[in-house]
């Protein structure tokens, strides 16, 4: 079985590839539903896909959920991070006088018979001030629960070790047997 | 000429019959899609309209937009109130110092042979605690630059005397020679 990642973002793509070697990216420019739930998005993201072409295939939502916002901004991260940057993600919950920070990655799977399964990785930390040039998006500010180091300043290997995307890979290569 | 305004909100419509009497109310659940630009977020509900019926009919989007949150939360308004409220979104603004507000409405028109035009309302004004109990959405929390209360003190004819919705409607109106 052929297995797809639809995405544009190389980051994510090397991280699922180092527990599904196997798979392959693909580009297709889905536009996003306006949702808080996850699951929804994605499902939006797996049907407008399925235009494109038959499952199987994946797609993924990774969302940061900040305590200070009552889990806000969730699947809104990226309009977040275009308005007030990882500085100011960081800055609204120290103002709020919570940084506790809830990782969360699900991957929705379409089989080649168009069922829809969902696959979590979820990683509990802190947002901080920024640190570290590694990764891509909200590394620089998220510590895990435990580590002294952003996902940012880890290496690409530490990140994956600790990294919600590869509990939510390790998921689906265990029920699809790959 | 009918025209339709699609929308579940019966304040919004109110609004703007207050300045087009002979424009009605359709409910049809449509889904937003996730943008930080209205016009983008507008144009995608009036295709996704399009599948229910042919125009004419309006849509509309009214954001609040935070000096303190470079913008944000825009469209994305209605998940930053579920997620913390009116008390929430002015705390955040005091919190990091800046208050300023702008409130803006777009309504997007499509005709009968498809063609799409924008109109738009802006008020400036500030976010503070919430005061007033009329209204809806956000409107406890928004005072114009210039008045003493809050949208939600007003009565529905003061609002609207200085609503942003009120101005776009005016637009289409004056553009329909209705």
């Amino acid at each position: 079985m052929k297995l797809l990642f639809i995405t544009g973002n190389a980051g994510k793509l090397n991280e699922i590839k180092s527990v599904i070697p196997g798979i392959e990216g693909l580009e297709i420019d889905l536009a996003e539903i306006q949702h808080i739930d996850p699951k929804v998005v994605i499902e939006a993201k797996l049907r407008e896909a399925l235009r494109y072409r038959s499952g199987p295939f994946i797609v993924e939502d990774t969302s940061l959920y900040l305590n200070a916002l009552n889990g806000l901004p969730g699947p809104l991260i990226k309009w977040f991070l275009a308005a007030v940057g990882v500085e100011g993600l960081y800055s609204i919950a120290q103002g709020r006088g919570d940084t506790h920070a809830k990782a969360q990655t699900i991957i929705g799977f379409i089989s080649e018979a168009g069922e829809v399964e969902y696959f979590e990785g979820v990683v509990e930390g802190y947002v901080v001030p920024p640190r570290g040039s590694n990764g891509f998006g909200w590394d620089a500010i998220f510590q895990p629960k435990g580590s002294t180091q952003t996902f940012a300043e880890m290496t690409d290997e530490q990140k994956n070790e600790l990294s919600m995307r590869k509990v939510a890979a390790q998921k689906l290569r265990d029920h699809l047997a790959l």
